[in-house]
Parts: structure tokens; C-alpha cells; sequence
């Protein structure tokens, strides 16, 4: 059956995109730690980030790079932290949290909800300084 | 001031060391979330991930993957999750944890602290894994 983000990507569920290429995607976290938390994804479905070949690896790297940099421009943190888990959602996902204090990226923590109108504010802010970069 | 891990770099400091090469090293962080707890920094002392230059930034995480792959062949684990935060040494770091549940890359948690002997002996398995790849 096919991942959320698959589903995500084939806009079969709704998504807060930020930004897209042939072979990436990055969308809000639904279920952010902070305000901007981003997931970077690659379209081909593969679980573990370590079993993804040495090529697509390395273009979700440097994609995650540009978003980060992107995030940094737009969201107030003092940085962008990134993580890679993968115990939830079987589908490569690297997160990038805008941060300012170490609890910021514990994953073992309640997570936050945004309403619909700050999550879409927060998507146009982001989406449109990644397309001036 | 040179970072703590400038000096491990430079072995003025020692270190549990599993890989290097001429731009970046891996060693086993000395306040470890689980055992095999792998840190992969640049020998290039720059505070910020994202301020690093593309390439030395694809070059780390091209090395974090090799490393990341020793790891999953040497620690017994559900997977190797990868994070990196930077909110207390000024010189980035890969941080490198094999996970069997969510909580082991909880950063708040108190850190572990295994024998000398102990990270000799997970320091010998990494290493002797990584110098076969």
C-alpha cells in the first residue's frame, strides 16, 4: 500500500508543499515540534535512508540542504536542526526543525497543531523564498 | 579557541576514532544515547551545517553514509537514525545513533557512559567493519 507521502506526492491527500522537484518534495509536518518543522521526501518509496542508492541519497541531501538554508531565511530559530528517524512512516523522510532550544527536536514529546489558516501562512512564506533561491 | 573535536582531530584530545580520511572523521561520542553512538564531523572547523560549502557538505554526508552502513553491519539494531542539532559544540557534527525505539534519539535524556573498555571494544568492531567496505 502506498505511503501517506506517496499519497501526498500524488496529491491523492492533501499537503502543505513548500517545495518540489522530479525526484524530491518538501511539505510541512502535519504533526510539527515547531512552527515550520519540514519533511523532505524522496519520491520513491523506500523505507531505511541508509538502503536508498548512493545517487538518490545524495539528491535528497542536497535538497534538504537548499530547503534548510531556505528555512533559515524565513522562520525566527536560532537553527535548523535535522534528523532522520523513520520508526512511523516507512518512507524515507528527513526532518528539519527550526530551533531554539534542545527539547525543540525530542521527538518523544506531545506534538504541536497549527490551524489550517498559520500552516497555510507559514507554506506561502517558505514556498515563496525557496522559489528566489 | 579550536573545538573539543579540533583537538580530537589533532590528537591532542583522544578519541574513539572508526573512520577518517583527509577532510572528515567519525569517532564515538564520549556521552553516548546507545551503545555505537557515531559522531561524523569535518576536520574544516565551521559552527553551522548549513553554512558549510556544498561540497564539503555532500562530502560529509557521502561520508556519513558509509559510516552509517558500518554501523547497521556492526551494532545489533532496528535502524541507525541520524541527527544533527549543534546546540552545544561549535564545529558540526553528524550525529550517528542506532535506535530500537524512539526514546534512544531523545537528546534531553541523560546521557549513558560505558567503560573505557567498553568503547575500545565498539570502537574495535566499527573500525575493523569500515576499513573492509
Amino acid at each position: 500500500m502506498a505511503s501517506v507521502f506517496t499519497k501526498i506526492i500524488q496529491r491523492e491527500v492533501p499537503g502543505y508543499i513548500v517545495a518540489e522537484n522530479d525526484f524530491f518534495i518538501a511539505f510541512l509536518d502535519a504533526f510539527p515540534l515547531t512552527q515550520g518543522h519540514t519533511l523532505v521526501v524522496p519520491k520513491k518509496e523506500v523505507d531505511k535512508i541508509w538502503d536508498l542508492d548512493s545517487k538518490t541519497y545524495a539528491g535528497l541531501m542536497e535538497f534538504a540542504y537548499e530547503v534548510a538554508q531556505t528555512l533559515e531565511k524565513t522562520i525566527s530559530c536560532r537553527r535548523v536542526g535535522m534528523a532522520v528517524i523513520g520508526l512511523e512512516v516507512p518512507h524515507v523522510h528527513v526532518h528539519l526543525v527550526p530551533m531554539n532550544q534542545m527539547n525543540d527536536i525530542n521527538f518523544s514529546q506531545e506534538k504541536k497543531k497549527f490551524s489550517d489558516e498559520k500552516m497555510k501562512e507559514i507554506q506561502t512564506k517558505i514556498k515563496s523564498q525557496f522559489s528566489k533561491a
